[in-house]
């Protein structure tokens, strides 16, 4: 990892993170580690939560007032619920200082990003991120500043974006050890629904389908196709309303697949469900 | 690892292993590595992999006539597919010595005891197994000695074996590290379409439903759900239609957990949605 110059430095001078969980102490300790930033501030609402993530090394600084950090921050990352972004940016903004960035690292980007295309104060920006990096634990106990690391980081820039404040946010997530990819929020919402919230849907069903005499004849297969459905149910349930129409286009392709293959196996269609089944392998097999 | 006794070491003394493939190559590794047998006939239809097996340790005779390898055998273990079981156990059991003892490690099990539980030769038996172990690769090339170390093996008495032959195939496997339970076949398969039949569906119909342009953005949630998936579309077709009663009715439980998911996010009924996602949560907790 190269030394940030000091103009790089000087970038992210004094960087608040909001939301000090396993996404945000996971940055914080990232920031730190790089020497990105001059001073961390890590804001929320518990205090001792704080307190302990500052013991940790994930934060300089706790802080439960938001306005109070966004009048010192150079950057603002928002690492809340997805539900409670959108507030937090306005609140933030209207508090700091004009040349502040926000940005977030929601799992859902439309929602979020067309609400705060506008209103925003003049000079205040904030550009959608999600790092596709993450665990279905929670809390900062789990940061790891090797999170991003060769992860895939995708930014979601809206119509009113000055190119300046994407390519920060950009190298923002470079300089974390991400791979940047820049796509439309609406683009983002549509695959990850695909990639991830889809997939969660599944686990959970499957976790819920389980009875609990089965448990012990759960073997690693089980374990690792519902690994994700421990993921905190808050956290999704904000997830699946944000992406609601997209999740549910998901489902229905997902149902019409399971449909074509209840068919076959009802008629002990031996030819269509080996044809079903090769179709699936070799698109798993593609991901390498 | 105990050494063997002179008298355990005689209990398993030939034993042919049909189907050195990751399962049949993983026990030929592991009676090898512990001593349990004296030798170790491999039996499969393709002589130049069979002769790679040999070399590679996991067995220390190939042989392509299934019926040579029966009369001399002491014990012989099934690896082959769900449907090749019934029919190879037959050729074996008529031409072995009385006192021989057959088994498998296929992952249907009614289907084939039911099918073994009369018409065998007198003095042969077979008892059904399935050890909880495996993978989505193929092939004895990852085979692994330890493979079924500290791992479940079920086995699956039908009501005309003898609890000495049932004692002998629990005690082989508990030899190969494995915790063995004893159930029913039915018992069984309503288990296993649950835990590890209806899990392989999910996740085939989740990467099927994967478009190609969205595979840079499917990460390790993905990954860990999907991985199964990769498993042999031939091997799986068979085990679908052996275990065909019990996946559709898995399938159904597991369809009208989707519909309640998404009946409530029609609705975005999130009181609903959290429900449902807390009880897929300590369900999936509960697995330690």
């Amino acid at each position: 990892m190269s030394q940030p110059t000091d103009a790089n430095a000087r970038d992210f001078e004094t960087m608040a993170i909001v939301g000090v969980g396993l996404i945000g102490g996971s940055i914080g300790r990232a920031v730190k580690a790089r020497g990105l930033a001059r001073v961390v501030l890590g804001v929320g609402r518990n205090a001792s939560r704080l307190e302990a993530a500052r013991r940790a090394g994930l934060i300089d600084e706790p802080l439960t007032d938001l306005s109070a950090a966004a009048r010192r921050a150079t950057v603002i990352v928002f690492c809340t619920p997805v539900d409670r972004i959108v507030a937090g940016v306005r609140e933030a903004a209207a508090a700091a200082p004009a040349g502040v960035l926000l940005t977030d690292a929601g799992s859902v980007k439309a929602a979020i990003c067309c609400e705060l295309a506008n209103g925003l104060p003049r000079g205040v920006e904030f550009v959608g991120a999600h790092p596709l990096a993450g665990s279905e634990k929670q809390g900062f106990e789990h940061a790891d500043g090797e999170l991003f690391q060769n992860r895939l980081c995708v930014v979601t820039p809206h119509a009113t974006n000055s190119r300046k404040a994407i390519e920060r946010i950009a190298e923002f997530w470079k300089r974390l050890g991400s791979k940047v990819v820049e796509m439309s929020p609406e683009v983002h919402d549509r695959a990850l629904a695909e990639t991830s919230h889809l997939p969660h849907l599944a686990a959970a069903a499957l976790a819920g389908t389980l009875s609990a005499g089965n448990r012990e004849l759960a073997a690693s297969g089980f374990r690792d196709t519902t690994r994700i459905a421990s993921g905190d149910a808050d956290l999704w349930t904000a997830i699946f309303l944000e992406n609601r129409t997209e999740v549910l286009a998901s489902l229905s392709r997902f149902n019409a697949l399971l449909t074509r293959f209840r068919e076959a196996l009802e008629k002990n269609d031996a030819g269509a469900l080996h044809e079903w089944l090769k179709a699936a392998k070799i698109s798993r097999d593609s991901l390498v």
